[in-house]
């Protein structure tokens, strides 16, 4: 595996799947996530290493597709490539695949570093690309984006308040917490008969401790919800998620 | 090992941890019941066997010790052993121990069989209790309760509303995620700065998909927190947790 690929087994244990037994989005992304981080420590770039520098890394977009998701009980294989960069953007593809090497999902996430100071987009650090011994690129892959919302859709509106089990290092919410709030604002009997196929999710402002936010959700077709995040007149976070029944 | 006890070793990961990357408690208790599965699917006796039979295993009481809880990155122990049954009760206790061994948590649990038909408590059936080779006792041992409330007391509440990924196969609030409840009344900084030592809770009555719920808290010291969750004038759960700094 070349030294920008990393990959690593998992065993899906049942807090980690809705209550069909499958593998929950939220639970995905942090799979995604944490094959990232044992890389990055794999190659000595330990988070405390990373926050040492006065930065952390935020995600700003993925695009992921699902052929299945995971039940409880499969032992899979979740990889990443830290596949290029350049100097405020990096860009990383994962995969999930079966105990058998079919892949089950593929995403694709542009990061960026944010330093704790001003809370805003830093260039990269050398210090946290040199190990992956990839040089940087003038252009990245583009992500498609959540498509746009529709003014005269009529949407479901719930609130939800930050709680301190959503708040992670970077002292904000979690990326993967927000399809929580995302999805729960489809009825039960939506998700357990649907499954999603494919997520473009934008995030656009980060969201703290305590803060109230309205997650709010349109159905263009029966196939198709569209998500927004935000508190206030602020857009948090964007998506548009496709699913199958 | 005895047939009635089972370990296994598990890795704490970022998302089982809060932001001073120390596993919650609410995975704790996941990590407890997640062994307790596995001895059960070790002896053959699945939670689609089990179901098949019309009921479901629901906690009613856990009483926890803690001595330190594992951080990021470490691998420990989960043990646990199915001690002593009863017609009604099941009695387990669960251990979580370090790399080294060195004893991290102690845990004791009464367990019943909920009809999924009545939702009430049912004699245990004779197919789930037999694979683990232990003889039903007259007399269990009796876990401590949590403490009385005292009406007097000043209280903060928070309002919930249980989420579709709450949810676990009995079709309830899975036990752990009352902790997130019941832990997010009490402010981040208290929580970064404290450690809980002990845990007494009782599981009084089962709250449902979309169901409103109140956390309440009062703190009659400081390292003594006294939690209610209720809907309307039903209470849900009751737990008494002590702190250390």
């Amino acid at each position: 595996m070349a030294t920008n690929e990393f990959s690593e087994q998992h065993r899906i244990v049942y807090y980690e799947a809705d209550d069909t037994d499958q593998l929950t989005l939220a639970k995905l992304i942090d799979l995604f996530v944490l094959v990232s981080e044992d890389q990055n420590a794999d190659l000595g770039i330990t988070t405390e290493k990373i926050q040492a520098l006065g930065v952390g890394w935020v995600v700003t977009q993925y695009h992921i597709q699902i052929d299945r998701l995971p039940r409880t009980g499969e032992t899979v294989t979740v990889k990443t490539r830290a596949t290029a960069f350049n100097r405020y953007f990096a860009y990383r593809e994962y995969w999930l695949l079966d105990a058998t090497g079919k892949q089950l999902a593929y995403g694709e996430g542009i990061w960026v570093t944010m330093s704790y100071e001003t809370r805003k987009i830093t260039t990269i650090p050398d210090e946290i690309m040199v190990p992956y011994h990839s040089d940087p690129v003038t252009r990245l892959p583009r992500l498609p984006r959540p498509d746009k919302d529709d003014a005269k859709a009529t949407s479901r509106v719930k609130p939800y308040t930050v709680r301190y089990f959503d708040i992670d290092h970077n002292g904000h919410v979690n990326n993967a917490h927000y399809f929580d709030w995302m999805l729960d604002t489809l009825p039960a009997e939506f998700l357990r008969h649907h499954h999603a196929t494919d997520v473009r999710i934008r995030f656009e402002n980060e969201v703290k401790y305590g803060q109230q936010v309205t997650s709010a959700v349109t159905q263009p077709e029966i196939t198709t919800t569209q998500h927004t995040v935000s508190f206030g007149t602020t857009t948090a976070v964007r998506a548009t998620v496709q699913w199958t029944d």
